[in-house]
């Protein structure tokens, strides 16, 4: 039985270096050496606040690229020595919920989410893929391994929420909270078309970073209600899309409540405490405004890796401006979590390159 | 100055017969005289719930039929004589939010329900319509003035929560509310092609009704919770899309606890207190779990009359079991509304027939 | 190496019993033992016309259900035993054709047809399934092996022009051609909503079905074009959404000639020879009519089986009335064939019944 | 009676000045005096080559923007003295086209096109815009009376392309022809986050604009069938989107080959000549490949013109590449048609400017 090292988590709030043995390759998996890698904010919602519960020597990080070490052998399209980008969520591709446009809700709602959740995450040696054919992708020679890292979860999730909002052209958009997955999103509103995209945020490093990738006002939260600010700046007609990147189930009633009559609203933020959503009445239009609400999380799948990532490859989308921290070697994974969990002031992302 | 007689909302809890003017008609309008009136719950609501705040002397009423007596000098499909249908929602289709598709927002959300809310209602021997080319439609012969008064409101809204929720092939669906409203929504879930759609609703005279249209399975709410009696009809799946045409805030609560991940709700029903919708977090995906929420004013309009009314034409739909009581006479419009406010346990819907 | 028997296509023109190995499983596939069978047009024009190149030795067929007596080691849903309903389309839903919601065309256009074109067909004593856990759907007792055979094809395919044709509430409908597929057009066109459904076709069995199927008007082609009756039907206005499924490249002329500007064609006619389809550019709006012209093989899986077969197990769609004529016996589908190649006046469907 | 000169089409092959009634403004009208006009090809077209048909003294021109100078009595959001904006498409918003979504077909197929067609166009002292509410949009301060004639038909109709084509993140677009129209579809592609865009056009000063506006990479028709460079460009994957803003029927052959299967084609070009479009039987999947194909005049209106004009407002679409050559005074309409005829080398869109 082969063994490999793993960054995990040991319990709530405890994390460490373990032993584990190295995952098994069905007919349909991959075994994956990571090349690069990067910590989440999920990642740290995980160990110290235990919002998918409690998980106990569990290998952690959803985020990430690497070299095929071992296919099954009902995989096509890769074989070992391939270079691969990978999603952080992996749908079984067999599955109802894939042939109903859902496939990040197979084997259950948000049953895609595999890394780091139901099995061990890429913070390891080796790392496990199912479904490869369907979730591997060929990592393009112009996008280096800190960049693919990106393509795992911070630009798919940002640009569902712009899908979810259906944001078309000339778009005034909304864009709540603007760390790494709200400025994809700020990117991807501005690659659909928007107009104006005004960003809720702060912290000065991504006010600076949303500039870049589109943002044309600012607001903070701090100088009062969201909505008050936005109507203000819309002259009371409040926007047409809002992408809810940030904050609590607050945030949904100052989203209402800014958003024009037939507006869409795509939540891209992990709610995690609290029993309901709030949605105000009266600015809900009594229940008859046409304010369409809905969340979602990312869609995992080859193509979507393929197509974003010729973003990135036409020069369309960069995302080095996110890559604040980087660090060398496999080791560093844990300096990177800490990162992520201090998060200080000039920090969007940290990255772990193994190899180039 | 022509003076005419209307059954209007004195104020809040007070109504009775009044004299007004005749509405004047500007180029674009028509002043129409019923041939055929219905009440609806909302005129109740208005008058006795103050849902819409206070009105003085107000004529009630938003469905009816009639004959057309003026046009406007820029009126050019209709003419004096003309038998016509006329939805409850009248849009300024020169607004900017009917060319955004959302034509009941004119002028504001919700802006498009002008009839016994922004001006005087149906309920008149005149009463007028803006727009009289996008807001009239012709009366078919095959459809009696009756049968018309059922186009004006309770088709068109029901149906709208079925393009909501949208209804697809082979759907199973939940239908929450099965009042005249809430029958028309499975009658239209019916014809847009659902499988199983079940009933949340207890009265014998619409439980009889929703099976005519469509209607495989009936809910009791007084028997528990909607959702726990919906997963259990659907071995725990939930449904794949739900209309709300009935309820209060709290039922969009069972509502995404019985909807399966990547599901849609329509909601048509009129919220009339409280602070906030409800959505639970945890089922609704913490945020990502793709339970659209939408709600909407029913879309006015000639082209929606005139399509929707092809379905009675062609028989493949059948408003006459919604019709249990009918009154003969404009004077009877005092009864119709009192009926609907008693709502005795064998009415759907009342209505008056001045002419047939 | 076991041996089975199966009805095959010898070569162009001509067809036979043969012995062939028996397929082999392999870990996402499935074996399964057909219980009722039905020819398809398609298989005439195989043989008959060459119209997929010429074929040595390949067992025909591809409506069909059975039981299962392999499954490969990676299938989770499915097990010997099992009695299964399948399309005659069996996508590789690892592909990206199927993450791009299109999974008929996985492995090149049209590739998700592997039955009786890339291998062989269900006309065996056994036949494989690809990715068995997507392809293949549980049985309902409620609907007879006999009616599952109109899940494979006829039904997935008649309802697929519906959604190519977007068909919505009032709509007036086109369906041209009503032989098998064109009358499930027909049922599809009336369950999502359509009110006048005019139909192209003669042969008395299919018009009387087609009535029974919510067909309104009927148009003989043989009494001049198809256009000046439907625009004489409609008051020169067109209908709104036309399914073709019969004629040939020409009847796209006669379609945008009587459909309006917004309507929308969906084609899931196979178009077997001749260079290019005819649009009329006058009538095509000169390029700008918005007359959509769209053409697509139906898509297959597990989801759709599901949700069609729902339909005929809540009683809402009848296959009944297709299935005009029936063998018992897996040795009839020989005589099966022949009857569809030789299309008696009272044929609509035959099918072999092997157990009920 | 107030008179005016314009310039006119005398007949087909011959323009020239004419005195003519200024025309009179009914309730929903404006009469609008012309501050920047730009002739399009079309212009040349109806002209030159007959393509509308005959017609007499009528004056040219539908891009265009200027001040209103008299309003109708139902006009409400504009009044005197207001610089305005208009599209060259100005539809009837009460007429069921608009509602069901293609205002552009108001009247008939085609019919919201008036200007310079079913009456006068804008190369007059006045011109008549009806409609008003719904046809004009006030010019932004930051946006010159140059710029905004390419709102009335280059932008709006470029990326109608886009939006008929269905462009989304990360897809390979083909934009066929890049004049004026085919850069904005290029530009409009490029905002709505496509990856790789294929040029085809062969004239330097568009090439030149064309990378400007995002195209990556350039076909020239003179090397061969476009199809086939397409496909050696895509490694014989063929695009996903692709627009057609330039050819000919012919040119739909090219498209269709090197298109997909699940890829939709927009047009946007003016099919002047010829019978049949030629969509070719084998490469559309005889017929079920899902490539889908649609073409559509550009719809019109004052939101469009409101939501394309901020993205030149916030500096995310710059026609001044586009502006190639500029004359001042009305005088030179002219000189500007006759630019556009002539088509020197240098030339992308000529504008005439009377006030800035």
């Amino acid at each position: 039985m082969s063994m490999m090292k793993g960054y995990a988590m040991l319990k709530i709030g405890e994390t460490g270096w373990i032993e584990k043995e190295r995952p098994t390759c069905g007919p349909n998996d991959a075994i994956i050496r990571p090349l690069a890698l990067s910590p989440c904010t999920s990642d740290v919602h995980t160990v110290w606040e235990g919002a998918l519960g409690d998980r106990h020597n569990m290998i952690l990080g959803h985020e990430g690229c690497g070299e095929v070490v071992e296919v099954g052998s009902a995989v096509k399209d890769f074989k070992p020595g391939d270079r691969i980008m990978v999603a952080a969520i992996t749908p079984d591709w067999m599955s109802l919920a894939a042939q109903d446009g859902y496939p990040m809700h197979s084997g259950g709602m948000l049953g895609g989410w595999k890394f780091s959740n139901f099995k061990d995450g890429v913070f390891g040696e080796y790392f496990h893929v199912n479904d490869a054919d369907g979730n591997l992708a060929h990592l393009p020679d112009s996008i280096s391994t800190a960049e693919a890292c990106m393509l795992s979860d911070m630009i798919p999730t940002g640009f569902h929420g712009v899908e979810l909002a259906e944001v078309s052209f000339g778009d005034n958009v909304l864009v709540i909270g603007i760390g790494p997955v709200g400025l994809m999103a700020v990117a991807g509103a501005d690659l659909a078309g928007a107009s104006n995209i005004i960003c809720v945020g702060t912290r000065p490093v991504c006010v600076e970073a949303a500039k870049g990738y589109g943002g044309t006002h600012f607001v903070n939260y701090k100088d009062g209600p969201i909505d008050q600010q936005v109507l203000e700046l819309t002259n009371g007609q409040g926007v047409d899309k809002i992408i809810i990147a940030g904050g609590d189930n607050d945030t949904f009633e100052e989203a209402v409540k800014c958003l024009r009559p037939g507006g869409k609203i795509g939540n891209v933020n992990y709610l995690g405490s609290g029993d309901y959503i709030k949605i105000p009445r009266i600015e809900w239009g009594v229940g008859m405004g046409h304010k369409r609400i809905n969340g979602g999380l990312m869609p995992g799948g080859r193509l979507r890796l393929e197509k974003l990532a010729r973003l990135i490859e036409v020069g369309k989308l960069d995302v080095k401006p996110m890559l604040t921290h980087r660090f060398e070697g496999f080791e560093h994974v844990e300096d990177a979590l800490m990162l992520m969990k201090d998060k200080p002031r000039d920090l969007i992302k940290p990255v772990v390159v193994i190899e180039e």
